[in-house]
């Protein structure tokens, strides 16, 4: 006998983005952190943690940081659920409602840890290939009656949003629960929020990784009706969430005007880099997060991605196919975007 | 078809133990967490923390803390992983090993999230019953032939450790994993980290909740060989620790001198409560943990335990099999177990 299921034997783990040590010269465009530091406020709720607060066991509902939430977005706490990430959501999502027999559905290519998820639960995958202009391949997604939906909006790697009515009827014609997953959803025009109100079977994930610049601290959130709510704590662990981190996030949320002030430098400084890699002939995707997809004009992508690692500068390209052949880019300073744009001047020319 | 698993749909969830409020007025004995505070070093670390630090993604194999525990316990970093607690890394030997067909096994009783997680994987549980002693029933382990056999040592709520020499044998004769769940080591005689260096299937696992008073900071360790560690990383969260508690355990577990002080301190007083505890009457089990299994004279432990809630004095009573004439009750400061002695006496005249 194996130790371990044969699944876990079989699948390799979710390989996440290079993170250089603290310290480390690189200019970081992989990861999609926001290159503006978090809320002061954030910072001082940190600092004014008491080591009391770190020897008792934390509030295992996070409950002041679900009563920000509900504040900020206008919800009952009933309807909302932290985690460590929002990858933690995810990992509970799976655990409650994946297994075999069970299928996990989503639009690919999108975030990959959909699938490592689904294979720690052994569930069936159906991967709907998007188009080459990433819509949202509804009917396919449909007909594949997942027990768990997942739509990343705006999309990783392909940057796009998808139309508040097609999330819609993706959702009331599906039978299992559909996960709008907002990562990004502090740098787009739209989100999913009132779909949680319209529709019973929809969770939407959020996190402070990207729009609060907290990527260090693990705080995602998730909006649904109480039933799923409560069958997530089912297999929530039952203190995920540090104290200090309760703190933060809650201080984070409420300092709505410093998130969305970095949110409109990120989008314009979006603009521009679009604009810069366009005159330099790369197809440039239409975004609405904090990266951009981009195809070199020569479909060289794993040679800039290296030649710009070598001098310092971390982009993600993935192996992968429809992938190899466009990178992923990060929106930096425009400080930062504009070394990258030389750089990959350089690049093309050589 | 229902939006969950049958199982999840079937189970109740973990219910921890009642956490007042921050700055309830109560004396709380019944989580076992230390009395005292934690490292100076510690809750400077978490002063130092850098929003920096926040802005970026954490290291997702909190190398600083490993390389402290590495160097404390004297083993090599690949022998070591990192939890959101050690609560998180039960979660992920669960996800890697337990499911239909692959039985969980563990004397009982013991810690209830043990056979929760069970639930989660829809795995078989066999739970063997404890004597009244709480001797190690190590025949009965083997024989049920454990995907996971776990005993928590000292187990709780008994608060007994078990002999190594049992410990190894029941590793020796079983197939599958053996956790040895060590999250009040600090409180005991003895260990099982030689266990881990003799058996190829022994995984020990420590806190930083008890022994370190850092219950509210989420950090646990599990030690074992490489081939069980890298298996685990396949389901853990990519990035399960956050920046701040990288640090904070880091320098929580470096200063072995403040977590030992108190360490002693609470052994000095467990042993004054138990005598106290025994002069009223109480069967007191010997205990090498933070916290004493009591039994009252007329067995009336609920009505003992709701007559010290009324006061603000929280202890644990379980309202289980076997344990329902019994409290557990945590080793508080002096000052702390007085009161609860007092109460006890005036509580068992009434």
């Amino acid at each position: 006998m194996s130790y371990f299921r044969a699944n876990i034997e079989r699948m390799t783990g979710y390989k996440p983005g290079e993170q250089p040590p603290a310290g480390a010269k690189v200019i970081k465009l992989n990861t999609n952190e926001n290159p503006y530091p978090p809320s002061p406020e954030a910072v001082r709720a940190l600092r004014e943690v008491l080591p009391e607060s770190l020897r008792r066991y934390p509030d295992p509902f996070a409950g002041q940081a679900c009563r920000a939430i509900g504040r900020v977005f206008g919800f009952p706490q009933e309807w909302i659920i932290a985690g460590n990430g929002s990858d933690e959501i995810l990992s509970m999502v799976f655990r409650a409602c994946a297994e075999p027999g069970r299928p996990v559905v989503y639009p690919f290519p999108t975030y990959v840890l959909y699938r490592t998820l689904a294979e720690i639960q052994d569930a069936p995958v159906v991967e709907v290939p998007f188009d080459d202009d990433y819509n949202l391949p509804l009917e396919k997604l449909i007909a594949a009656r997942g027990a768990i939906t997942l739509v990343a909006s705006p999309n990783s790697p392909s940057g796009n949003t998808f139309p508040a009515a097609f999330l819609d009827e993706l959702a009331s014609q599906t039978q299992g629960i559909v996960v709008i997953d907002e990562a990004y959803a502090d740098f787009a025009r739209e989100n999913a929020l009132d779909l949680v109100r319209k529709r019973e079977n929809v969770l939407v994930l959020r996190t402070l990784s990207k729009g609060y610049s907290l990527a260090g601290l693990r705080f995602g959130f998730g909006i649904a009706r109480p039933g799923i709510i409560e069958a997530l704590m089912k297999v929530k662990d039952s203190y995920n969430i540090d104290a200090a981190v309760i703190a933060v996030a809650a201080a984070a949320i409420e300092d709505q005007a410093h998130k969305n002030g970095n949110a409109e430098k990120v989008i314009r400084s979006r603009a521009v880099l679009a604009e810069d890699l366009s005159r330099l002939g790369f197809r440039v995707w239409p975004s609405q997060s904090n990266f951009i997809l981009v195809r070199p004009p020569a479909g060289d992508a794993e040679r800039l991605y290296l030649g710009l690692k070598s001098e310092g500068i971390l982009v993600r390209w993935f192996d992968q196919e429809s992938l190899r052949d466009k990178l992923r880019i990060s929106v930096g300073t425009d400080e930062q975007n504009n070394i990258l744009v030389r750089n990959l001047s350089r690049l093309l020319k050589a």
